[in-house]
């Protein structure tokens, strides 16, 4: 791991790193100058304290803070944990219940599970913003409230949008960006990181941090990763993403399913490797390399990075063998089935496709293990195919399909 | 003293006798129902913690505490020391520096000297919402704000107007009404009283109150009296006020000076006499007597009330002897003098009228005793003539004026 030092071409090198695949870095002139200084900077960015099951979409924040570290920064995985514990003060949404201190704590035990697997325990400092929250008093939040304007929190996409459409917004919901922009003020933050749809809040903490005497964060804000299907932003509600749980075959596999134009994408903010790197790649297939070949790559490394490199290669010559070798049938009928986005069951994807008459068949069928899924057996009724991807289904012995779900209605 | 009783009769006495005067009351049948249970009812009403100077506007509200008080019920005088305390917590206003706890005290002393000349202190509570507002901690401020919306609060008409300005509304002055709303849950108020300028804020109460799982209070709005110019609001900014410690004499004067019409309306919301004996006392206006005689009677009701009967006899000879007897010359000339709403300095209006060569002769004047207001001798030399009234004015022996001060310019 390189140290920080503050020579100015070190400086240049270094924000060269920082702002791969960034969509904004505000003020860039601040942070080339917090660089040069060689100090070791503090680098914040701020987590959910509900449960948490990452997909690949968290990790470009959390890869982005990986390299801060590897620079020689100290990064502070934050857990807003204080208005967790508020839930829904409206007390209207009955979903939102306040969690328990023993919650966040359970909570946060995975979050460190998960995300150490791509940052460098040494340098994270993990903490949560109950810490100063729940010492403050009322004279002390309506100080922070006086800090900011209602016009100006209006001029906040989301709830400039709900005011023009006369949605109600709760006033309480003009005090959490305040909070977490206090946060970075209790933290002392050089650096805040987070998606594009958080600059307004980070631009806060910036604001906050001036008025309070301390140099303003620099704001760097990430895209947000698109799902498997390549348009919508990678969701689990969505269905079109990698949980960096997920058994390496099905991470392998989804993986491989999406587009040439998304692994590029995918290499620029999920793949730890140079720049020039993926340059060298990009060069080769427009020379005519198999593009397959390069997203084994992409996928090997990622599911490497989550398991382990012996499972990668596991995934790897299972995935080959399944789609290169094996007795297909040469002519396999192929279906495009139009979904919601959330993708469609099983059961009614058999049915609609006709390799099943009906969806009680598809489900005796998958009961008797004799429908395969991209060659692996299916055990899971419940069992939903993903809004953008293709498979190829087995039904006895004879049925087969390739099936493309569009997630276009 | 009459004490509550439940009768439904009693009831709709009681409401006859809070209703005169008052701008509105939301709901009336509410009230009705209150005072049917014949339960003493608290009523609330809520000052300012600054150093209190109290002039006959504000006693249109202590009077209409007084009526509770009368009819049986529990009035509670209730200091808003709490944002006192906070001062401007944007820090831009350098004119409302945070009160102390000591200052707090101070203030409540001479208010507390001030209203019991209306007020029953039997039946007066006086309370202070520092007492549960510092208590709340931010997660109660914060559950507290989401009790309200956004685009409810940019009814409230100031808010608005400021919105629609692109004038800066700072975040913490959505919370201030919460807060009084808030003291109502606290106090369990079955009645707010405010001026009509309140009528927003006295229903955020009431909400509050809803949402607590309480009876929301009746809200009940006092006018805002006018002031000796009959045209603006009475305020101390605008020279148009009688103070409630001003002395015997200055009060009767004051009061004689105002217009007939005027005199009516502050029989209404200022005197302590029966619907019925205004209704006779007007009656005797119109079929001849000289409205002079009847304002006399409401300036002698006045200065009893915050001094004595027999302050009251004295200033009420003094006045009459002063404009009805005393060797006045026959044919006085009469000025009108167009003025700001504040009025005019004395010295600038002797040289306006031409009783003396300059502004430096009429200092000069008045040092050497030699000016006289109402025939009292003038001793400040910054005395100042309030619009929208008259003045006899003499200077040395032989000039003299019936000055007119019109307040529109």
């Amino acid at each position: 791991m390189k140290s920080a030092n503050g020579t100015a071409a070190n400086a240049a090198e270094q924000l060269a790193t920082i702002a791969r695949g960034a969509s904004e870095i505000l003020v860039e002139q601040d942070l080339l100058e917090r660089l040069a200084s060689g100090r070791s900077l503090r680098v914040k960015a701020g987590f959910d304290p509900t449960a948490p099951d990452l997909h690949l979409g968290h990790t470009v924040l959390l890869n982005k803070m990986r390299q801060f570290q590897d620079l020689g920064h100290q990064v502070i995985f934050l857990i807003g944990d204080f208005t967790g514990m508020i839930g829904d003060p409206t007390g209207k949404n009955a979903t939102r219940p306040p969690l328990t201190a023993e919650e966040v704590k359970a909570n946060a035990t995975t979050y460190q599970a998960q995300v150490f697997k791509i940052l460098d325990p040494e340098r994270t400092e993990i903490r949560f913003n109950s810490e100063w929250m729940s010492r403050m008093d009322a004279v002390g939040m309506i100080k922070l409230a006086a800090q900011h304007t209602v016009a100006r929190m209006l001029e906040r996409d989301d709830f400039r949008k709900r005011y023009d459409e006369e949605r109600p917004i709760a006033i309480h919901e003009f005090l959490y960006p305040l909070v977490q922009g206090y946060d970075s003020v209790a933290l002392e933050a050089d650096v805040e990181l987070g998606g594009t749809d958080q600059k307004f809040n980070l631009l806060v903490g910036r604001q906050l941090q001036g008025a309070a005497g301390l140099p303003p964060q620099i704001v760097l804000t990430m895209p947000l990763l698109e799902g498997l299907d390549g348009v919508q932003k990678m969701s689990k509600s969505l269905n079109n993403y990698v949980g960096i749980e997920e058994a390496p075959h099905d991470m392998f596999g989804k993986l491989m399913r999406i587009s040439d134009e998304l692994m590029w994408r995918y290499f620029e903010l999920l793949s730890f490797r140079s720049i020039a790197d993926i340059d060298g790649l990009r060069r080769s297939v427009d020379e005519g390399r198999n593009p397959r070949d390069v997203k084994l790559e992409l996928a090997a490394e990622i599911v490497a990075r989550f398991h382990s490199d012996a499972a990668a290669q596991q995934a790897q010559r299972g995935f080959i063998e399944q789609f290169s070798h094996g007795a297909l049938p040469s002519n396999i009928p192929e279906f495009d089935v139009h979904t919601g986005e959330v993708g469609m069951a099983l059961v009614n994807v058999l049915k609609v496709c006709g390799l099943t008459s009906s969806t009680s068949e598809a489900r005796r069928m998958i009961t008797q293990g004799a429908v395969k899924l991209d060659r692996q057996r299916v055990d899971d009724l419940e069992c939903t195919l993903a809004a953008g991807a293709e498979y190829l289904v087995q039904v006895g012995k004879r049925r087969y399909g390739r099936i493309r779900l569009s997630g276009k209605s």
